[in-house]
């Protein structure tokens, strides 16, 4: 019997790096995402323009069966302060583009995870407190980190021994960040391959996961470290 | 010179509370709220529909000079676990009801608070933790609580030496909640004049405010304590 993932956030750099890392696991892997990921078993794609509502729509029904895992890295980033002149659009955004697609993977979740199988979800580091210079984006993540708590209590609505859990990655380190910060201490930022393997250990059990908790996710001379809040 | 407070959510039990309180104290009190309060000075009015840009451009600027205080008690409730076919249409709604007002709150705040001014929001007592039967209230609450630690940072874009807070009350002893738990221990519940009255405390310096912090209220055998967290 195949082992399945779905992977949202499928053709993003951490989500590509998961679903290489599950396919060559030889597990089944769906990808959602607003392009395809062509290494991935099966796509599900979404439309920018798409509501919570309809969102769900697309997903729910289109995963076939149950699954051993679901793992949101869909999400983004945008700075401001409250008196910025974007402030209200940059706080929509991140609403839907982290906390829509953790939604709809709780949803999902309710719907198809097994007994015992994985739900992790990606918070951020900085959200564990103030975030003044971002302030949309800290909102969101503290949301998704909220969520996290709720799912892993009683009567959630997912199994009842299933693994929920958030990673909090400081800077990973993939092609857009090195763009844009090209003369950063790379040695202090986290690959994807690495993170993606954590997942696998996770979803495979060779990694306890403690329900509920947020994994922080910190690399320091190239070595990377993960601490449950 | 009279001073002046708004008063996000005038309308509600607990805003027409606020209300009530500062105009006997002889401020000059801004309504903000989907109906009139005739006992306020001056009425803001929302519609239901408005998008979060279109409620900020209906505020922003509509309210003249600079103020004292911003009170942002708008919100709303609604249930449901992660399986709830509800949860995406309670999310969104959950959203926009506390986090919209809060995020027009503190932009307001960023334009017209005085210096030493007070913002206080409203966050949620079991916000603090997981809300498994609650999700999307749970949510937005956790985010205006996050929002309250940004706003209180450095460069969070309102006065330095603002005084932000959030009240975190169990239950209000509002008409809507007696006609939904008519059984309950009402000397459990708080009484919004009580808080109006402690938020009029904050507001004059009477009581100290530790800014960036969630104020639990919690009141047993008619007696209401207030904790900082």
């Amino acid at each position: 019997m195949v082992s399945s993932i779905v992977v949202y956030g499928g053709s993003g750099a951490l989500g590509r790096a998961i679903v290489t890392a599950f396919v060559q696991k030889q597990w089944a892997v769906t990808s959602i995402d607003f392009v395809a990921n062509q290494e991935a078993t099966t796509n599900i794609l979404l439309e920018k323009s798409d509501s919570l509502e309809e969102q769900g729509k697309r997903v729910i029904g289109a995963v076939g069966g149950q699954v051993d895992a679901i793992v949101c890295v869909a999400g983004g980033w945008a700075g401001g302060n409250a008196a910025s002149p974007d402030l209200f659009a940059n706080s929509e955004l991140m609403w839907k583009q982290s906390v829509h697609s953790s939604l709809v993977a709780a949803h999902l979740a309710s719907k198809t995870l097994k007994s015992g199988g994985l739900l992790t979800l990606t918070g951020a580091y900085p959200a564990q407190k103030g975030t003044p210079f971002m302030i949309g984006y800290g909102m969101a993540k503290a949301a998704v980190h909220q969520l996290v708590a709720s799912l892993a209590g009683p009567d959630s609505g997912i199994p009842a021994d299933a693994k929920v859990n958030a990673i909090l990655p400081v800077t990973l380190d993939t092609p857009m960040n090195r763009s844009g910060m090209p003369n950063a201490d790379f040695t202090s930022w986290t690959p994807c391959s690495e993170v993606a393997e954590t997942i696998y250990a996770w979803a495979t059990n060779a990694i306890p996961v403690t329900s509920g908790k947020l994994v922080e996710i910190v690399t320091k001379d190239s070595k990377t470290s993960y601490t449950e809040k």
